[in-house]
């Protein structure tokens, strides 16, 4: 189960942009699902993990030694399902798709996990990347995969991530592919929101970074160049789920590559300047 | 035992600011001490705080959800005085001064913590904004207290931080008076710093913070202002020493205000554009 296999259906639906965050709760909540690039315009878009108070100190050392992959927006105390970035959300129910992992096997992929809660579970909430492409967009930069109604490609790398406690595992990223004119743009506007990963870990040649095809992420979809873009990558939240399947915590749950929970907070907050 | 009375000893020497940070933590580990500002140009100086591994969590967390204070940069494994941050360099022996707490009292404060260390102690490193005076400086801000040859001044505020299982306490701040046509340099400056607190928390009337009298700081020195300086805010790294003092651990060590640790990181390496 290395797939989703539900499809853009968000992307499908008519003014998703321009839906408000609690809008977009609510419609995944009642089972929605799909990924979220360029729902609810400006506003942060953030990956979740959650993991058995056992293992909290460990994934906060690997955030905090990791912060391009892993920065970190808030951590639940035990138990909680409600987050300081968005009010009156429930974090079981109100992200379009979840996955469910055991001794670090995926397992299920819900569309809540009400049934899978535990009193124990500590939830992080780190920054993504899609918040970003509004800023991109506004600067010029054509967000490819949008434009082409599909979840943006993301590959496992060869770079190892600072271990932390018994976590480990390697670096996941990004690739949106920029044209050479737009690539300043979209360097300077993503490197001002370091809490949504900030600037790209890396810009040209796939191999350099061990991806051997383009054609083949290992999440979410490909999507189709124009002839000179450059392929650019950024660091991606669904890091932690690869040092998950490496590390083998007994428990874990997680949003699905690409569909996020939509939070209250507009980006430019986290613009440094 | 509210202040350190060891004056200005690391600013009286000769060319401080073209000292390695390797020369500069020999000298502290010889037994030199003072205030750090405008020592080593151009390198990130670090806040250090040292807690037993039962509280570390409590303290990540509350780093995390206190950024802008507490901008953590590096988190030891327990019981190791080492950091990637600085080859080759001793935690316990190379900063100028450093403070031991009890019980959330402060009861020494010796120029090293060998007699104090414990193999259970992890030791975060926080981000100090003497780091982003280099940058300010060549902006053509005037840093005042590295003119006067003094600390900087640090005030305890009315705010509170986010509190962290155990942990809670105010936000401390330093202040640094800057002429008002620089007011835009040393904001966008710092601001594209956020590893070393990065822009400003406030402008202008101290009131607003609760701090009654900025000729008497809470931690190091008086400043003294041009007739038109504006004082300005920023987070500062002792904001956690603040929070022992409210949350009263068992046992910490702390750098003594001011007197940071040197490493070999470049503060470019934390700027984000």
């Amino acid at each position: 189960m290395n797939r989703i296999d539900d499809g853009p259906v968000v992307l499908a639906e008519e003014h998703a942009h321009a839906w408000s965050p609690e809008a977009a709760r609510a419609r995944f909540r009642a089972g929605l699902t799909g990924p979220t690039a360029g729902v609810a315009a400006g506003h942060t878009q953030v990956n979740l993990v959650s993991v058995p108070a056992d293992w909290a100190y460990d994934m906060l050392l690997f955030c905090q030694r990791n912060p391009k992959p892993c920065p970190v927006l808030d951590v639940t105390d035990a138990g909680s399902w409600t987050t300081v970035l968005a009010d009156g959300a429930d974090l079981r129910t109100d992200l379009p798709r979840y996955r469910v992992w055991r001794d670090g096997e995926l397992v299920d992929e819900p569309t809540d996990v009400l049934s899978y809660w535990r009193d124990d579970l500590v939830t992080f909430l780190l920054g993504c990347s899609f918040t970003f492409e509004w800023a991109l967009m506004a600067a010029g930069v054509p967000i490819r995969h949008v434009e082409q109604g599909r979840n943006v490609p993301m590959y496992v790398t060869s770079r190892q991530c600072r271990s932390a406690g018994r976590l480990s595992g390697p670096l996941v990223v990004s690739m949106r592919p920029v044209p050479p004119d737009r690539l300043a743009a979209a360097i300077r506007e993503s490197s001002l929101l370091p809490a949504v990963h900030g600037g790209p870990v890396h810009c040209g040649d796939p191999a350099s970074l061990g991806i051997d095809d383009l054609a083949s992420p290992d999440f979410g979809d490909p999507v189709t160049a124009e002839p000179d873009d450059i392929p650019v990558f950024w660091a991606c939240g669904v890091t932690p789920q690869a040092a998950l399947a490496a590390s083998r915590p007994p428990f874990a749950l997680t949003h699905a590559p690409g569909q996020m929970f939509l939070t209250d907070t507009r980006d430019d907050q986290y613009r440094v300047a």
